[in-house]
Order: structure tokens, then C-alpha cells, then sequence
């Protein structure tokens, strides 16, 4: 029989919990405690509950869950002990399959990890679609898992005991993220696609203009005509335009959209995510026959990454007239300039001007994309609301101090580089630590040269400081930067500077930014609001037209810009319930 | 007329202070200070109490001092305001006849130090042998020194004042540092064989066994003929040895020496100085018909800093047997083992067991080496009793956190492997500096491949800790291990250890320290005893015999393993003094 919420919202609490038996390994109370918190307004509500009352059942109990569960693969996995979903979850990840040297690859590792962690791996095997990993794909999070923190690692089999619950709950309910696995296979066929020298080594890289390029604009293209959008159009800079229909010819337009390029070695979702979601809520309205009181015009933005050129946010800039044309004269590093290689993808520089957008015909910009951030992940929440896009300045810095002989310098007459650069480092940390929502990172710290025996006379690093309101941000770099030159000036060492990037915030429109927390919270999903540490084409989009931007959570702490960037086919769909709520909200207010 | 000291100590001041006229520039107060310290004992001490008096004068008339001087090659020097004495060293060091680029250099030179600085750039243009600097040598120094903090700038342009009136007192007394003249002097000549690829380049590099370092071998055979030892070999591993023999035939031997090798591109005065100087001692006692109640062995160590092949301390280390026959397999860069390049330099391999010394046969071991560390020079003091050669401890150390997206990861859930290691930076800092005398570096520090945007996951760094008493080190290591662990553990990053190194303390013998403080005392300069931070030939023969070492002031910080390693032919003079003053006064002991 298949679940309904309603049924389950009503039905007495007995009666209620042996419907959700099975969910957790030996652990029902999660369940029955979950209970209380009916009537639930979604499945992924219900999904919610579960994660906050084990989130609140304190450190025993978590452990005592992960300790419930069988080792992978292991003996106990054939006699004893494992729930029938786990046999069948194992099963289906062909781990009862394993080649001999697969088996005692993975009971190594086992051992190691137990001797680390004390406690048994647990993997959701069914993957970020549910269709299963692969053995190796197993292996290799196994190997990689067993490298972290002990804390974070327990946090992270308890993300994983969510996800295998959250497909069984899906099982049980009947429930499939449809258009969430659509998506997902969208990404997954996208990133075939990839540079030379990077396709070779299963490796992601699409830059500016290259074939994998073109090739993932002509998929969009492709997709976006059988997703029923009106106009589909390459535009002078590459930018993919597919434009839906309004009711009416005079409508204003929506629009939306992300990049298609990504970083060298990066991730199947940052940018893409946020142009499949809107064209798969346009094949939605499209295969309903509906159309709305207003214009949707979905771009895949070229360019955002600058990895091939200097030229980052080459695509959204463009729409602001913001191309600079000293950018087609430079090189890429096989000299080929930008001017030739958008004349070789039959690209017409003349027309560039053409792409600027009137912002007056224009109701916003929406923007939804992948977190690229840890938080969402780490609070079990699947959407966030994003406030600002925080403001960033950047320098590089150089401390240059006295390097002398480490054995015969005494300590209070060294003139050392490292130890001022380590006080900085300590002090921005502090620093952007006072702020709620500022972050301050010094990424690159490096004493050139540097022996065991020698004092440091040099010390190199970098500063990013951002916040999402400019004055914070300001506020911020100006005491960093006097503390840097109080740091150097007691310490008897010099200390250079260089501006790198000064980018200003990106606050969201407060009434775009309500429209995305309506849709989320029609969902039943907590609403989480956070400001947007990396940078995204809703900045530029900012200069001239209202936006908001919505994240869906990443696996794996959100990482980003790195190939394992993730997220599952449920966190897509909610995405795309949210983008669907939002747009019919939205016709709603325009027609009302 | 020429001075005498006891002329000095013993006319009234006024005339005493007449006769001194004309040494601190417009400044006849500083001698009328000093003289208030009459009778001097040396003219080491009457330098020494003027040096004293500008010391306690404070920083306004130190400041006013330096800016009594007029700029180098200044119009001034042509029209006003230079004393005679100013005016004669810059036209010796030929400043008088730059080519109009050189004056223009000079010209910017002046202009952007004065900008920096506020006063004016004061260089001792006689230089360390008071023969004179060439015009680019001050040039080059001008450049180097404008990158200076600007209180060590100010304490070094103090430094060059004394060294100009230490030569103008030499002058006015008839002073000829004639030993020190020839030392510096043969200090330059071995100087001149440098290893194929460094030569070339003007640098100074003398690795075991290359043709160069058999010149240096065979230039200290020669030399030591000349200066009248009995028997000059050189051994089976290319130390050269010389034995001044004793009255007796059965008297025991004091044994000295030092290295001859060099690190690459290094100094003329490190390893090299233990050896020349024992050898001018010995060069006098044969010019005046001298024998002692114990045999003088000089001993230049054919290898100390193992830079060419991994076996540090191999010369002296031969000397107690310690030769590591698995060394002969080692290969160099080229691929020449060490059999091979002993062979080619007709070392017999068969005979190293020979070179063992059998320690009853032995007084002791003494070495005399320029500080290689800043301690003296800033003091003023040019030479230091070492009370013990540091024992050490070393590490190579890596962090690992968690890489994180710089914009993304809040402050509070980061990983940040730099911050960790810059508390370990600080603390090792702090440690260190609770002890008087022991040291503490990170001498490495790198965060690998770092991004300005990213969250360091590695952070790499060295450990380098020493202590005069290896239970001090041992305490030292113990707390900085525990605090790094402590501070990884709570900022939930893992931390890795390598040991690299592990030497014992070699503290000096007291009879043998105490006879350095007699003949230090005997010269009238002041005692200052510090251990020695740097690892010594002597450490090796410690291990079998009394042992203890005088070091000699270096220039420019003490600075070594450099080009700029420098020491004058006055402090090398002094040396030269205070090693006969311990050679008579252990003949006195001896007899007794």
C-alpha cells in the first residue's frame, strides 16, 4: 500500500508509527517522537522532523544509531542483524556482488575506519538519484571519508542515515523526484562535455568558447526548444536565450538564469543548476498549456567563471553593456585571442552591443543555484534564502622581515616574516568572526624558499574579506589593515600591499526575496536565510534590475568548484517546486 | 705623531681629548665621555668605552649624530661640512671620481634613502680591511641597506660610525691589524676556488672533493709549510692536518681546527677562520723560534656541511671513528658516488679506519668561527664565550583541515589548516622566548597550491627547536608538541609529525671555557658568553675529548650561509690575540 500525508497526518500515533516502521536502523523513536510534530505539511517536513529530533537527541543516541548499522559488506550483512532495506540498498549497489579483491579492499577499510572513528561507515549506497553507486564509486568515498575530522565524520554518517531514510520514506510514499532526476540526468549529460586534457582524465572543465563549450550551448538550445520555449537563440557572446510566452504581447518579462562555463576540474551544478531548473518549470507550464501574465526569459550565461580569459561575468555583463572590448585582444594560453575564438564559433563581435538589456521592460532577476557553501548541508536544510550577495576586497600582501640563522638568532632580536604574517592570520579570523556574517580567509601563506634552519625574512599571503553589506565590509579591511601595519610596525618588519578585487554587495530586493520565501515556505521547509559568500551573475544583473537568489544544499560539506560537487535529485526538486511556486505566485500578484 | 695608549691614560683629560679629535664627526663628546673610563687596557677597550658612551646617549643624539655626517658623494663633500678625515676616506674609496652614472646613482640613492629614512646613509667606505670599497660594492650595499627597517638601519649606520673612527683610531695610534690584514687576506684567496656553475657566477660554493676543494686542500697544505709546522698531511678523507710539534716528544696535543667546505653559494669566513687563524699563531711561534709543552694539531675538516653528500660532519666526525662506510655509495647530483670521488681525488678508502684519534693523546679541542648569528654585532662586542653548542630538534609537521570555499564556509564551521598553524607559529614563538637562551623557528610554512578564495585543507611547516641543555630542549619540544596537538584537537583539524633531526647539547668544558674568558679578558673586551646556535666540528670531538669555542663578530647581522658573511681584520686580529693568549697561558699551566 502506498502512503498518503493524509493519512498519515491522521491516523492514530500507533497506528501512525508501524506505517513509517522500518525508516531508521532499529531506531523507531526517531519516528515516534517525529510524530508529535503532525500534521505535516509535505514529505519533506516530515523528512525535517525526523532530522531535528535526532539533531536534539544528543551525542549517545547519534551514536548509538550509527552503531545499530552493520558494517558495509560485511559478514553481518548476509546472517544477521541487517534490516531488509539494508540487504536490498546493499544489494542494489551490487555490494553483494564484490570481487574478491574488492571485498578485502572494502573489510580494510573497514578495520581502518572502526580503529579511527569507533564506529561503522555508513553510506547512503543509493547515491544523490537513488539508482545506486557504483563499487568504486563506494570504495572511493570510503577512502576519502576515512581522512575526516572524527567530528565532521559522524556528522556525516548521520547525513547519510537521512538520505537513506529519505529514500525509504520516498518508497513508502510513492513518492519520485521526477523532474529532480530529469534534472539530475540533464547535469550528467551536460557534463560530458569537457575541455581537451580535462575529458582524458574524467576531469570537468568547460571554458569560454572551446568545443565542450559550444557543444553544452547546443545541448541548452536542443533542450530548450523540446521544453517548448517560444524563442531559443544563441546571442553574440554565446549566451543561450530561451524566452516563454506571456499571455499577453505587451507583458514585462521575468528573468533568470546562471552560467554554463565552468571552473577547471569543477562541479556538475554550480551555474547550470540555475538555468535547467527554470527551463524544466517552463516544460511544466508548456505541457499544461499555461501561460503566464508575464515573459520568462531563461539565459545560460556563457561566461562567468574567467578561466579561459580574464573576463569574468563576460555573459550577465553583457546584458548590462558591460563587455569591455580590450577583452577580445587577449590571449588564452595557446595565444588564441577572444576576437578569434568567437569568430571561429561564428560569433558576431558587432552585435555585442545588441545584447543590452532596457531594465524597464524587465519585472527582476532570479537566480537559483547551488550553495557552494557548507551550511545548508551541515543544518540538514535543503533550500536557503539568500539576503545579499556578500561584497569582497582582496589583497596580497608581502611581510618582509630579516631571515637569519635559526639556531643563532635569539628570539627578541628576530625581525621574522612568519610569525607577523601568523598574528595577521590570527587577528583576521577574530575579526571576521565579531560579525555574525562577515568571513576572512587568508587562502595563500607562503615563506618563498623557507628552510627548517632559517628564520623567515619573507612572508607572502592574501586576504579575502567579505560581508554583505559594503560598510561592514569596509569597516572591516580598515581594521585588518591597521592591525597588519600595527603587527608589522612592533615588530620591526615591512609590509606591502595590493588591491585585488573590490566587488560591492548584492543585496536582494526585499520583495523578490519574499516571493522565494513564500515558495519555500509553501513547501514545509524551514526558511534559512544567509547571505551569498561567492560571488554570482545576479551581482552584475543587481546594477539594474531587482533579484533574489535562492540556494539548494550541497553533499559533501557543499563543496564547490571541485568534482565532487553534489546534490540529489530531491534537493533539485524542491528546487524546482520552489522556482514553480514562486512563478505562480508571481501570476497571481500580476494579475491581481 | 703617533699615539701610545699609556700617552692616553696617563696626560690630563683635556689634552687626552685634544689628541682624540676628530674621531665621531662634530662630536668631540663622545671621547670626553669615554676617557672618563681611563686607563684603557687595549685600544679594543678604548672603542669599546666610546662605543659604550653613544650607546647610553640615546636615540636623539645617536640620530643627531648620524645627521651630523653629510650625504656619500654629496655636493657637500666637495664644499662644506665634511671633516678632512671624511673627505680622505671617500676619495680613497674613490668617490671622488664617479662617472657621471655612478654620481647620478648615488645622487637617487641619497634622495630616496633620506626619504625613507630621515638621515643620512653612513657606510664605513674603508670596509672591512680597511683598504677601501670599490664604488659598486657601495653601491650595492646603498641599494641593499635601503630595505632595511628603519630602526635596524639606524643601529647599523651607528655601527659603520664606529668602524670609520675604529680605523681613524688605528691611524692615529699606528695600529696595523698586520695578522688580521693577512688572514683577511688569505680568507680572499681561498675564495677564489668555487665549484664549476657558482664560479662562474661570482658565488662562493666548496662541496666535498670537487677540484676546488682539493685547491682549498692543497692552498692550507702549502700555507701551513710555509707558516713552519712540522708535519702537513692530508688524511683519508681529505682533512689536512698540521702538527706543530711540542718541545717533548712524549707531550700530549691540543687540537683545533674547523672546516673548509662551504654551503653553496656561502661566506669566506665560516669553517675557514677555525683553521687560519690556529695556523698564524703557529706561523708566530715559528717566527720567534717558539715551542710549547704540547703539540698544536691544526685540523682543516675536510667536510661539514654535507652538501654534496648527505654526511654532515663527516671530517671530524672521521676523527672518532664515526665514518659511515654506507656514505661511499651515496651519489651526487652527477652521479659519482663517493668512492668514486675519493678515488678520483687519491683518497685511499682503506685507510679511514686510521684517522680515528685516541682522545688519551689529547688536551682538549678548541675552535675558533665567526658567530654566524647577530648577537655580537649588536653589541658592539667582537668576540663571545660559548657556553654550549645547542642541542636540537626538528620536525617536519602537516595539517590537514578541510579546503572550503573562502566566501561560503562561516567562520565558525571552518577547518582552516592556516590558522591552525599560525597559533603553532605563535606559540612556538612564545615557548621559545620563556627560556633565556633557547630558540624556536618555523622556518617553513606554506599552504600548498593556496587560493585567495579558498579555505586552507593543508597547511606544511617545519620545526626547528634548540636549547643549550638537551633536557631544556627536551622541555621546550614536549610543550610545543602537546600545545600543537591541543590546538589541532580543539580546532578539529588532524596534525602529522616527522622527526627529522635529533643532536644533543654539547656544553663546553669549564676549564677550557674559562681559559677563552682569560684570554678574551687579557685583550680588555668585554666577556659576553652565548651558546652557539649553530651545530659545530666541535660537537663531533665533544663526544670524545673537552672542548670549547670562541666566536668572532660577523658584519651585517652576524648574517652566514651568504655572500654577505663578512668580519674585519680587526676582529679577526683579536682572534688571532686572544687564540696566542690561550696558547701561552695553557704553556704556563702546562709547565706548572
Amino acid at each position: 500500500m502506498t502512503l498518503t500525508l493524509d493519512h498519515i497526518n491522521t491516523v492514530p500515533h500507533a497506528e501512525a508509527l508501524a506505517l513509517l516502521d522500518g525508516l531508521y536502523e532499529h531506531s523507531p523513536w526517531i519516528a515516534a517522537k517525529a510524530l508529535e510534530a503532525r500534521p505535516f505539511q509535505s514529505l519533506a517536513h516530515l523528512k525535517y522532523a525526523m532530522t531535528t529530533v535526532l539533531k536534539n537527541a544528543g551525542h549517545q543516541a547519534q551514536l548509538d544509531l550509527i552503531r545499530a548499522h552493520p558494517e558495509l559488506a560485511g559478514k553481518a550483512m548476509i546472517s544477521q542483524g541487517l534490516t531488509a532495506e539494508s540487504t536490498n540498498e546493499q544489494s542494489t549497489a551490487g555490494l553483494t556482488q564484490c570481487s574478491p579483491q574488492e571485498f578485502a579492499t572494502i573489510q580494510q577499510l573497514n578495520a581502518d575506519y572502526n580503529t579511527r572513528f569507533g564506529f561503522p561507515f555508513i553510506l547512503a549506497v543509493r547515491g544523490t538519484r537513488g539508482n545506486g553507486l557504483t563499487r568504486q564509486q563506494i570504495i572511493n568515498t570510503f577512502t576519502r571519508r576515512l581522512n575526516n575530522h572524527p567530528e565532521f565524520e559522524l556528522a556525516e554518517c548521520l547525513r547519510n542515515i537521512h538520505r537513506v531514510v529519505e529514500l525509504r520514506l520516498n518508497d513508502k510514499f510513492g513518492m519520485h523526484p521526477t523532474l529532480g532526476d530529469i534534472q539530475w540526468d540533464w547535469h550528467e549529460a551536460m557534463a560530458q562535455y569537457s575541455d581537451p586534457g580535462y575529458k582524458e582524465k574524467g576531469q570537468l572543465t568547460v571554458t569560454y568558447l572551446t568545443d565542450a563549450h559550444r557543444a553544452c550551448a547546443a545541448f541548452l538550445e536542443s533542450k530548450m526548444h523540446e521544453c517548448g520555449f517560444d524563442d531559443v537563440s544563441i546571442d553574440a557572446v554565446g549566451n543561450v536565450v530561451g524566452i516563454y510566452k506571456a499571455q499577453a504581447s505587451n507583458a514585462k518579462t521575468l528573468l533568470t538564469g546562471s552560467h554554463y562555463d565552468t571552473v577547471r576540474n569543477g562541479g556538475k551544478y554550480d551555474g547550470r543548476l540555475g538555468i535547467l531548473t527554470p527551463m524544466l518549470c517552463v516544460q511544466q507550464l508548456h505541457a499544461q498549456g499555461k501561460r503566464l501574465p508575464f515573459n520568462i526569459e531563461v539565459v545560460g550565461f556563457a561566461e562567468e567563471e574567467g578561466q579561459r580569459y580574464k573576463a569574468t561575468f563576460l555573459g550577465s555583463g553583457s546584458l548590462l553593456g558591460d563587455f569591455k572590448p580590450e577583452w577580445l585582444d587577449q590571449k588564452d594560453t595557446d595565444g588564441i585571442t577572444m576576437r578569434e575564438a568567437m569568430a571561429h564559433a561564428g560569433l558576431n563581435v558587432d552585435d555585442i552591443g545588441l545584447i543590452k538589456r532596457n531594465a524597464a521592460d524587465y519585472l527582476g532577476f532570479i537566480e537559483i543555484h547551488v550553495e557552494q557553501g557548507p551550511v545548508l548541508n551541515a543544518l540538514d536544510i535543503p533550500l536557503g534564502i539568500v539576503t545579499s550577495i556578500n561584497g569582497s576586497v582582496r589583497y596580497l600582501c608581502e611581510i618582509t622581515g630579516l631571515a637569519s640563522h635559526a639556531g643563532t638568532t635569539p628570539m627578541l632580536t628576530r625581525r621574522d616574516a612568519a610569525t607577523a604574517a601568523a598574528e595577521v592570520v590570527l587577528y583576521v579570523e577574530k575579526r571576521a568572526a565579531q560579525d555574525a556574517d562577515s568571513v576572512g580567509t587568508v587562502g595563500m601563506l607562503n615563506v618563498p624558499n623557507g628552510s627548517i634552519n632559517v628564520v623567515p625574512g619573507r612572508c607572502l599571503f592574501s586576504l579575502d574579506l567579505r560581508a554583505p553589506i559594503d560598510a561592514q565590509r569596509d569597516a572591516m579591511a580598515s581594521d585588518v589593515l591597521s592591525e597588519v601595519k600595527a603587527i608589522c610596525e612592533r615588530r620591526g618588519v615591512t609590509v606591502s600591499f595590493e588591491l585585488t578585487e573590490r566587488a560591492a554587495a548584492a543585496p536582494s530586493a526585499p520583495a523578490w526575496q519574499q516571493r522565494w520565501e513564500a515558495a519555500v515556505h509553501a513547501l514545509g521547509v524551514p526558511l534559512h536565510a544567509m547571505p551569498s559568500g561567492a560571488g554570482h551573475d545576479a551581482m552584475k544583473l543587481h546594477k539594474i534590475m531587482p533579484q533574489a537568489m535562492l540556494f539548494v544544499r550541497g553533499q559533501n560539506s557543499g563543496i564547490s568548484h571541485n568534482p565532487l560537487e553534489s546534490t540529489t535529485s530531491d534537493d533539485i526538486q524542491l528546487g524546482i517546486d520552489a522556482f514553480m511556486h514562486l512563478l505562480t505566485h508571481l501570476s497571481d500578484e500580476t494579475k491581481a
